[in-house]
């Protein structure tokens, strides 16, 4: 009989992604028994927050039978030469690197990436969140799988090629809003207006997704081909090149999808 | 002595401001009395949901001392001329309008602008709801104050002008938003993967703001420079134009804050 569950793990990384991570395996029960990381102050705090144990030499993980390597794209390369030949099954946590960057190792690598964005400030409930597992050996999948059901209940098989894709999605509803809600509250300050007065809406924006697909949740002067004030919202924003520019690509694409037919000058 | 608080107000309009203002306004014990609506199905429905009376005649309004046209931007001019020379005070709800729209009528005109987007589907807490309120009169402005102090604690005096800044500041972070999450849902649709994956990312990203300023909040490949990243982006979605126009102008626009110095090809 095959055991699916792990009884040794280690994260490498100290950042939000194993922050949040390490705190939702110990309160799945899960045997994470310490944190590597290069820089020692971080990895100390973080592994006293967890209560687990601090290390700095790979050596050290020899009994383990997981590795979750929860650190930035550029450091899994450099990692996994370090870890080439090690039993234990290594994955890791991101949306772009394939597979194949672990291969070093062995065939005992996987994928275990949370799609959701973690920061220090903010705790997050894991139980809806998504997390795509991967792994070309069905053992180390099904545990894969396994692992990931005891921590959410939003377990996906995803390829490399489907979590990049995904990566490219998540880039847009995370990065690209992020970023117009940047240039939202600029223009606000510009203009000596408190940016405070756009946080309910852009909350309530969110949650919407939840209870109506987006593309039926769309209003504004786009939407509507409401041209009069499509027309004074650009002459209100004509000497911010770059918000106009913005402005008008985007509402082009509403107007395309909503009103088409009616589009606005260059 | 001036009291400030209304003896008997009206809505116009059924739709969500409408539906949301009204069940917000009977919360705080407001004298809401009626709703008046063109179409009698939708008033009478609206009505009924708020347990008062349904008009289809403005010449019932005589006794109210507050109407408030909770109508899309096109009604209020029409519906402003069949109130001429009345004596209550008029207000509208539109981020847009500018006052003057309401001078038909007299100087009782105002504005109540709640910031934020209402869905029949969905219940909103009023309570920390934007309320913009705007007179030329004192003594109505200081209704209106009073007024939305009872609905939220979020009450702000707003000019013509800068409501309309808020407006193209809610455009991004509202119809702009709502946008990217469309063309996600998309792309993932077309590449036959779940959307419910991004949908705990959405609003996480929106709930950061409460803590974060967005501008400290970013993250991604364009914050982090990883053109590696990036390239791989455009290569998979060479063949959506839209989309890689869409994806190159907002990289650009991050790595320009955040990266300056390095740039994609167009």
């Amino acid at each position: 009989m095959f055991d699916k569950s792990f009884s040794k793990i280690a994260i490498i990384g100290a950042g939000n992604v194993a922050t949040h991570l390490g705190l939702a395996l110990l309160k799945a029960g899960q045997p994470l028994h310490c944190i590597y990381n290069r820089g020692e102050e971080k990895g100390r705090e973080l592994s006293s927050l967890l209560g687990i144990q601090y290390i700095n030499d790979l050596t050290l993980l020899d009994q383990y039978d997981l590795i979750i390597l929860a650190i930035s794209d550029d450091a899994i390369e450099p990692i996994a030469n370090l870890l080439k030949g090690h039993s234990a099954l290594v994955v890791h946590t991101s949306g772009t690197i394939p597979l194949s960057t672990l291969a070093v190792i062995g065939t005992n690598i996987g994928v275990f990436y949370p799609l959701q964005t973690f920061s220090k400030q903010h705790a997050v409930d894991f139980s809806n969140i998504p997390i795509c597992v991967y792994s070309t050996d069905e053992n180390y999948y099904q545990q894969l799988y396994s692992l990931a059901g005891k921590l959410t209940n939003s377990v996906h098989v995803i390829n490399d090629d489907q979590r990049r894709k995904i990566h490219i999605a998540a880039v847009l509803v995370n990065n690209f809003s992020n970023y117009l809600y940047t240039r939202a509250f600029d223009f606000l300050t510009e203009n000596h207006l408190p940016v405070e007065l756009l946080k309910p809406l852009i909350v309530e924006t969110a949650l919407k997704v939840n209870n109506i697909p987006p593309f039926e949740a769309q209003t504004g002067p786009a939407k509507r081909g409401d041209m009069e004030t499509i027309t004074k919202h650009l002459e209100l924003i004509r000497n911010d090149n770059e918000l106009s520019e913005l402005y008008k690509m985007i509402t082009r694409r509403i107007l395309s999808i909503y009103q088409p037919g009616i589009t606005i000058k260059s």
